[in-house]
Formats: C-alpha cells, structure tokens, sequence
C-alpha cells in the first residue's frame, strides 16, 4: 500500500478531530502558534497550514472570537472559544463518544 | 448556532470513520445496500451519495475488491476487504485509539 494511500486517508480520519481538540483548548485564549504546539503535544498531529485557515473559518462561523494583545514587542491575535464554540463542542464530544462506540461493537 | 453548521461539523467528525467502518465490516462480502444498512444500525450515520462513491474509491484504491453475484433475479457488486485494506484498518484503528486517548486528555 502507497505510503500517500495511508496519509490520505489518516487525514481524513483526524480532520474532525482538529476542530474539537482546538475548541476544547481554546477555553484559555491562545495565539495560533501557541495553539499549534499544544495540539501537537497532545497527540493531534496538525501543521499551521491546516491550524491557521482553521481558526480565521471557526471565528467567521461564530465559534471563536479573537482579540489582537499589544502588550508584547509582537502583537498577536489571541483566540478563544465562544458560547456557541462551546456548544457545538459538546455535541461533537456527544458524537465523538457514539462513533467511538460504534467502533468499538465493530472489532 | 445554524443547524447547518452543527451538520458540516459532525460530518467532518464521522467522515474518516465511515472508512473504518467499511472496511471493518467487510471482512464478509457484502453489496452496497446491504452494507448501508448495516452501517446505519451500527450507529455510522451514512447515505448512498456517501457511501457509493467511496465504495468506488475504495476499490480504485485496492482496499476492496468486488465480484458481481449473478446467482439471484439481480445481479449484486460484493465488495470484500483486500489485503492493503486490512493493514490499513489495523493503523487506522491504531490512530483512532492514538486521538481517543487525546480527546479524552482534553477533557
């Protein structure tokens, strides 16, 4: 089996799961780059090419709010969760949990 | 929040399970409408647009392979899972259990 077949198709597997992992951390307010490194920490294996655009879709869908912090020499864009974002979060994790299910019975 | 948006969200969650899924129950050659059936009843929520199409793909790919059964009125596609498919279950499924255990760090 081609080493892309594999990649394509361990992509497709992980791409819903960027979005509730991002939800759930972004409960403290983060800034993309931060973000990035603590979902690859956490096993969600994610490049900023795929992160960036994400976070600018979830904030124009009502998801995630930011907020741009001047304090520092660099200014960054902090975003975090909104209610809505928290929301749809509970009903993915619900999902997450019946899939998960499913997939276990299957074995 | 728009239902719509909920709907592109828990599609994007399911869409690389319903591969898995396939794949798993596959072991047993089945034809497309019978395995939409028992996909359903087993909780992977999926339609015939979805699911024709990826059977395809699937076989393009030689994760399946299918064998047309003339026997009855109709004659019916049964796919069956290929080698290539079932080492690719095995590290998908490896990978669903890799992001369950760090879905559920999140929490």
């Amino acid at each position: 089996m081609p080493d892309e077949l594999l990649a394509v198709h361990l992509q497709e597997l992980r791409r819903g799961t960027v979005v509730v992992a991002a939800l759930a951390t972004l409960s403290t307010p983060t800034y993309g780059y931060a973000l990035l490194e603590q979902l690859n920490e956490a096993g969600f294996p994610v490049d900023g090419n795929t992160l960036y655009p994400l976070l600018r879709r979830l904030e124009k869908q009502g998801l995630l709010t930011s907020e741009w912090n001047t304090e520092e020499s660099r200014p960054r864009k902090f975003y975090r969760v909104s209610p809505d974002g928290k929301a749809l979060l509970q009903q993915l994790l619900e999902e997450w949990h019946a899939l998960h299910a499913s997939i276990e019975k299957l074995r």
